[in-house]
């Protein structure tokens, strides 16, 4: 597999233009193989010309074709999955152990989504059957499913290189759906993305599908970016991210003739909970586990837990000494990038000036912007200055966090009601403890989209159950989830045939429900088809 | 029942402000008995903070608390059905027939909603269980499901006072799924609003409710609708209206510091596509069902066919005289306001003007803006003038249709693909014409929330496979019906509960299914609990 640098339009490759860059290795700061050349103008309207073309015949693909194309694309990837690594390493900075459960996790998440997709799991078959008796008119009989709503743009993430970039979960879910996909390659790591584009066209191809079901777009900069969300084929957009950068992307959406929706999973501080009786039962437990989910990844996660409230008292203190300790003995990590290493070292620098606030411990080695290495730190506060600086509530991304000691649960809940939307919330409490854990937990419900209870927020399970989204600014709808076979339903729509003729109905709506779907009868859910 | 003319602030009322308007009657041109105060903007702010309050206790209520209350105030409606009608009727210009129609629809709405509430219908609660034996981690159990969003304003309609206004689809979907509720009352029927609010708020007090559940806002212009949209306390809009009243809210809603969402129902001309096999079987048939759909409510209604293609020939030439017939017959109507009959004979000027479309009949009286009556009328074109011509795609509200001739299916289907977003799509097509019916039907799918074959599109049920909705302008969000039980999934986002205590579990997700829900356990539905 070689890298040629050039976007993937549909089947064909894009323009060699004169604007390129490269990749850069964070760990020596030097360049790495390969010029990739921004897509012209005429690139970015050529994919999504191609992507509605296609649009025409995959999205009336049946969930068995889909599934087909998903799972050819997670065979292809784990076929060349030594290679992929190889790269995604040198781009990104990631271990090889974690680039290869990464990859694994993109391959699961191919096969689960086409999974749904084959049994039909996101069809939403509702059938209202005409009771031809009613006065004064007859009822008709309405029948409605959920279809792909169209061309969809996918932005690939810095911090997951393979499950949420060109293959990911965005991508994943709006094939799935029946849509098409356009994806913005990451900057950060274009070999990764071409790699990992050459490979999902190849499998499309295989698989029959139209051309235009998958394009790769490189950019340097944010050209392409505005014109495919502004271009009036595309239909929605999926974004992981930096909140400034989900906001301008929502911004450019609602400002269209025909606004589309944008799905921006942005920025989440992932606030825990430490109530007395746990820390008291379990000070050294949760400390080691807390200081594993801030500095897993070099605490490059959406959901690594910036901000811990606890209740103050000995068990706080044995609490914190321990936390401080593993703290001081964690070396540096490389990070992602080095913009993102220098925005971490702003955001200890904020932390480290904000009144009230003191660092109480750091790793073993400092921050070094210029080898794109981050230390880790651990800051403490009391609950009266977080409550009166809304700054504090801000996301520092990578492995620092922000402890603040509370000195009742009333004031725990104050703190929980002031939160802004979250990806996650997370409690660790006893048994004894139920009246003050509900309370808690009746506030973080109306703020977060997954409840943690004694566990902490990293590791998002792919499964029908999981939610990672959670109310603005978390995301930028907090009706939709983008981790888990929910995330498909983003990327479809509601039709309803009104006394359709059986020969024009789709196979999810006729009587005989060939293919054994639950759907919603009268009212009734049934897994088999009527009497 | 006494109107006082100020606004609703939970249990209690709002000031009566300097700042009035009154009611007028359409069909006499004269004001109505009853000043309205414009709420001020310390009743708006109060009447969402009250509904935040009220979003702490009611959203945890479970269906079947939710039910009691939706059918309370079904019942409270009915039992004042004559006051409610007969002002309704002296504020619209609508029929005591047409408006007892609406408030059984209204109240049939507000049940099945509650009942949907009741049996978890909209639950969608997800079980994935943990198997502690995965490598290398032991997987989390996982258990999902919808709460509600928090606090929505609704904007009531003009074209339902009662169905689609201060307890309509908006209110009564947003009731069910656990959201309180602040409704700008339309100025256009105010009188209608306070009969309708004060019931449901004593339905509210009667049920235990807390006071801020719902809150009814009087206004003459846009300052309260501002707030409210602008408030951010608001968690999400319902609104019917026009496009640009729609999208203004939209536009608000998407500056805001946390972006909402705004579910606007706003502008659709419905095409219907009379293929030429249908015109020879039924020319007469189909041109006095289209009449009656055309004139159904002096066509004021959202799903009015405004927009008709015709494949030419004989037959199309019988079905054009028999409902140019019909059209002459046809007496002029009450329009609801002077403002929308005048936005309607402005439409009709647009089109009498434009190059190429003829006026084919008018009925037996001239529309007349000073006593809010329109006349109904026909225009003729043919489809390369309406290809051409993208201003013959605008809604004009009321009384007229635009016949479309083309000579054959690939016009047909050229025009079709030229098409905005609809509410709906008809077909008229005979068995013989499957394949020309298939072609076309994939077509509107991709433009239109509701397809309806050999019938007419005005006529929305109630039901659980309805779509009201389609992508824009007809709605602001295409993934979304304003109509049918699935209109309670707007105001609802998915939370996930991770390895959560039984004791602290919702009952929905508890494992031995207390409340008998369908459930995707394990992602197999399930109606019974678990082994």
């Amino acid at each position: 597999m070689q890298l040629t640098g050039v976007s993937i339009i549909g089947n064909r490759r894009g323009e060699r233009s004169a604007s390129s860059f490269v990749a850069v290795n964070p760990a020596t700061g030097e360049a790495l193989a390969g010029e990739f050349h921004c897509a012209s103008a005429a690139d970015t309207e050529a994919a999504a010309r191609l992507a509605e073309e296609a649009f025409g015949i995959y999205g009336q693909w049946h969930g068995a074709k889909r599934r087909a194309l998903l799972n050819r694309m997670a065979e292809s990837l784990e076929g060349h999955a030594a290679t992929i690594v190889e790269r995604a390493h040198l781009e990104t900075g990631l271990t090889a152990t974690r680039l290869q459960g990464e990859l694994a996790r993109t391959c699961f998440q191919l096969r689960q989504y086409g999974e749904s997709a084959a049994t039909g799991l996101f069809a939403g078959a509702r059938i209202d059957r005409a009771p031809p008796s009613r006065k004064p008119q007859p009822k008709p009989d309405l029948r409605s499913m959920l279809v792909p709503v169209g061309p969809v743009a996918v932005f690939g993430a810095s911090n997951f290189p393979l499950a949420y970039s060109v293959a990911g979960g965005d991508t994943a879910s709006a094939l799935a759906a029946g849509c098409p996909v356009v994806v913005k390659a990451h900057r950060a790591h274009p070999g990764t993305s071409e790699l990992v584009g050459c490979l999902l066209q190849q499998a499309a191809l295989e698989c029959g599908a139209p051309a235009g079901v998958f394009s790769l777009l490189f950019d340097a900069g944010f050209e392409v970016g505005t014109m495919l969300v502004k271009h009036p084929l595309i239909k929605a957009v999926g974004f992981t991210g930096s909140r400034s950068g989900g906001r301008a992307l929502m911004d450019l959406a609602a400002e269209r003739p025909e606004p589309i929706p944008v799905f921006a999973e942005m920025s989440s501080i992932n606030p825990v909970f430490l109530l007395g009786g746990a820390l008291k039962k379990r000070a050294a437990e949760i400390a080691t586990g807390l200081h594993g989910s801030v500095t897993l990844g070099v605490g490059q996660f959406c959901t690594n837990p910036g901000l811990v409230f606890v209740e103050s008292g000995e068990a706080a203190r044995d609490f914190l000494a321990t936390l401080g300790n593993l703290i001081k003995a964690t070396p540096a990590g490389t990070m992602l990038t080095a913009g993102i290493c220098a925005a971490y070292c702003a955001g200890l620098e904020r932390l480290s000036r904000a009144a009230g606030v003191n660092l109480a411990a750091a790793g073993r080695a400092n921050s070094d912007v210029s080898k794109t290495r981050a230390g880790v730190a651990l800051f403490l506060t009391r609950v009266g200055t977080f409550l009166a600086n809304r700054e504090l509530m801000n996301e520092v991304f990578g492995p620092c966090t922000l402890v603040v000691e509370c000195t009742s649960h009333a004031e725990m809940l104050a703190a929980a009601r002031r939160l802004e939307g979250q990806l996650t919330a997370t409690i660790h409490a006893t048994p004894e403890e139920l009246t003050a854990t509900r309370e808690l937990a009746a506030v973080l419900v109306t703020k977060a989209g997954r409840l943690v209870f004694n566990g902490f927020p990293t590791g998002v399970e792919v499964t029908h159950a999981m939610t990672h989204g959670g109310p603005y600014p978390a995301t930028s709808d907090g009706r939709s989830t983008s981790v888990g076979t929910r995330a498909i339903e983003r990327f479809l729509r509601p039709v309803t045939f009104q006394d359709f003729p059986a020969a024009l109905l789709p196979l999810e709506l006729q009587e005989n429900n060939p293919l054994g779907l639950a759907r919603l009868v009268d009212g009734v859910i049934q897994t088999v088809s009527g009497p």
